[in-house]
């Protein structure tokens, strides 16, 4: 299985979602230019990623709706479902452990994980909650290769050591730490603070809040 | 006020998280080069970084920690609160209307709107939730800038229009809908689909699922 490149991986899930919204409509071909158009990324661009998936289209004619939905959802393994763990129940652990779209996103969370002990062998979404103390056991026992962690910062980094010790292969972490972890760890950032310093200060220029 | 460059922008929350962690440990004074140890950014892009916010450090001695993460804070803002609408209370809507850390981070959601009837004129987290038939008439009234989105992605382009027609300026996208929007408003993704497909594709890179 070849690499994909980054910008392009992080393409696929738009050209999906146009793709389903044409579907939705009735139509059964598109065009790359089509696409692009829906999507904002230019066509040529749209073309060389869609090359990745190996669907070719027909010259006038453009690709066929169905199958670039199921050729894409192969490229991104949508189609099977991974198994993975979650740790730290509070606001936004529930809201993972309620998202409807992590299923069609080939992800199921089958267990969360919290210190609070109120919170141990409850159930939220249908989801059972343990304490951290079954946490590294459970972890090498089901051969889970994935980890959520939606911790505070400052518990992020144990957690996550923990996790690569019973073999987690890739983090998808929702805490603003910096994760230090063997380079073959796939570690993916949804960085929020992130997002949250470029809102703020550009609604200040634009507001021309001046505190210099 | 300047305009700072968007990637200054998205380390600077990295760099005050190591800050008030150094704080908290008791220190006083801070390198350059602690800090690009600590976060992984190189050491002369730290110093370019830091010479956004305004403060000068003293050779051999460094940044007064106190100081630099007050410095920090105003660069984005995060001292001023400004008020902002959610739309739709679905779990994502209900963990950020939980997340305590908006408030540090200069935000703060005066009301939130859905559209099932259920939720109308609840409180969730004591933040009361309206109807939309409310929405554009409180927007106005308010002056509020700054729209949440987390509705389904079909609901979106329509509601950021409303909230656009409405003097929002800036709009926090959850959704992974491409929103297309007067150039002069500030759109921030945070985009979970492509951040999912990047682990979902590396994972099966990584345990060589191959189907092609």
């Amino acid at each position: 299985m070849d690499a994909i490149p980054l910008l392009t991986l992080k393409r696929l899930p738009k050209y999906l979602d146009v793709l389903n919204r044409f579907k939705k409509a009735g139509l059964k071909m598109v065009s790359a230019t089509k696409i692009a158009v829906f999507t904002d990324v230019h066509m040529t661009q749209v073309r060389k990623d869609l090359s990745f998936t190996g669907v070719v289209g027909t010259p006038k004619i453009g690709h066929n709706i169905e199958q670039l939905i199921i050729a894409i959802e192969n490229c991104l393994n949508w189609n099977d479902i991974s198994s993975c763990f979650l740790v730290g129940v509070g606001h936004l652990g529930k809201a993972l452990m309620g998202y409807q779209e992590l299923h069609k996103k080939g992800l199921r969370i089958i267990a969360a994980f919290d210190t609070n002990p109120a919170l141990s062998d409850t159930y939220y979404q249908g989801i059972p909650i343990h304490s951290m103390e079954k946490f590294s056991n459970l972890l090498s026992r089901l051969h889970v290769h994935i980890g959520i962690l939606t911790v505070p910062a400052d518990a992020a980094q144990g957690i996550a050591d923990q996790m690569v010790e019973n073999g987690v292969l890739a983090i998808w972490n929702f805490t603003p730490a910096k994760l230090i972890l063997p380079e073959d760890i796939i570690i993916e950032n949804v960085d929020m603070s992130s997002s949250l310093a470029v809102l703020s200060r550009r609604i200040a220029e634009r507001l021309h809040i001046d505190k210099a």
